[in-house]
């Protein structure tokens, strides 16, 4: 099998690293191929910040709910959406289309493309990692913290290491689910969903040791309501995003 | 340099393709490379939906502003967020929290990994192909035509085929610009920013032989004027996303 395919196909979150650091060159890669994504427009409309600082790592894994490996990853990267350059520097612009949903969409999806991007070539360097929304729960603080101006918001991590673990890979939704022809056609779904829920259940009584059996729709359904984040919507707001 | 880096770095826009069709095995490893993306607490809250029917091929192009590529690609995905299986099938859950920008941010990061994913695997297979967000002209027209439920939004095209052109690289902006240490500081983008005007206007003085020298600052702010498309934020209420 050709080698980047195989690459895609064994995706695994890696929380747990050696002592190895990330070189400054390898660093420069990971950074050039996120710029290479594709973006709307050309707009780039991201900003990646390298977290180096101790302090700052500490409050970010504490931030997402006791998260460690923020703190001990080699690499951190906090991947935020950027309307700040257009409103400085775009040209003769309506500023009520910066502030809307589709501006805000059109950075989030830049952002999470140059993200993925950047986790392909840590995984292709060696590197394994793990993506941390659970950030969100203080998107206020972590904009205070890194002195983000409006209209730049923090959407993730990307923690990136040499893998010190070697976990299974996770089961997706069957293929079906997911990939529609022509039309969302969902009649068969209710039957595949039942047939997944005991993939996932079979899945983590394995890795638990029988501790733990929750089915898709359960688990799925816990997480969230654990996590409304009602504060994403509140602050974005407050930061002149998704006016209109 | 290693096989993957160079593909990320290479990536260029394609948007001519030969005839040679895309086979049922390629789609397949690229739905699967897709569905391997990491995903936000492993909702997967995203539909690629191939297109395979003609008409809906023309009237996607017509939406999308007249971009005759989405009628002659071989392979065209459309991705979709999607909270509706959420909605459908998570056990207990607080339907607010599914309704908020924390949810849609969630499932717009999911669906775009998920397409970086796809894209890359496609190009490691040999094929080129284009992101094409301009569909969001018409959001409400392709629900309709997609029979897309509430809480299912169309986020763009990915057009795929193989390349029978050879663009060049498009100028990123100065890495010093997006890639920030441990605080947005900004205090050097303005002549950063001078400085990639001037490569960009370049860049469209040499492919056009004269005929544009627009700079960055102006082409984006041109763009961002003319596509404001508040119907993204009208229907995407409309359908009980961005609620809170």
């Amino acid at each position: 099998m050709d080698k980047t395919i195989e690459l895609l196909l064994n995706h695994k979150s890696i929380r747990k690293y050696t002592d190895q650091q990330v070189s400054q060159e390898t660093i420069d890669i990971i950074i050039s191929s996120a710029q290479m994504a594709p973006t709307s427009s050309h707009f780039q409309a991201y900003t990646i910040i390298e977290v180096k600082d101790l302090k700052k790592r500490r409050l970010l894994a504490d931030w997402a709910g006791g998260q460690k490996w923020v703190e001990s990853a080699p690499l951190v990267l906090l991947f935020c959406g950027d309307l700040f350059r257009a409103e400085k520097y775009y040209e003769d612009i309506d500023k009520d289309a910066l502030t809307n949903t589709e501006s805000y969409t059109v950075a989030t999806i830049d952002a999470a493309l140059a993200a993925q991007k950047a986790f392909i070539a840590g995984q292709a360097l060696g590197l394994g990692g793990v993506c941390v929304g659970g950030i969100r729960n203080e998107v206020e603080k972590i904009s205070e913290e890194f002195g983000l101006p409006d209209l730049v918001f923090p959407l993730f991590l990307l923690c990136l290491g040499y893998p010190d673990q070697d976990p299974g890979l996770k089961p997706r939704l069957p293929q079906e689910i997911v990939h529609k022809i022509d039309f969302y056609d969902d009649r068969k779904d209710q039957e595949l969903m039942e047939a997944y829920n005991k993939t996932v259940s079979d899945y983590y009584d394995k890795r638990t040791d029988g501790k733990e059996k929750d089915r898709w729709t359960e688990r799925c359904g816990k997480y969230l309501s654990e996590k409304p984040r009602y504060n994403v919507g509140e602050h974005f707001r407050k930061i002149r995003l998704l006016k209109k």
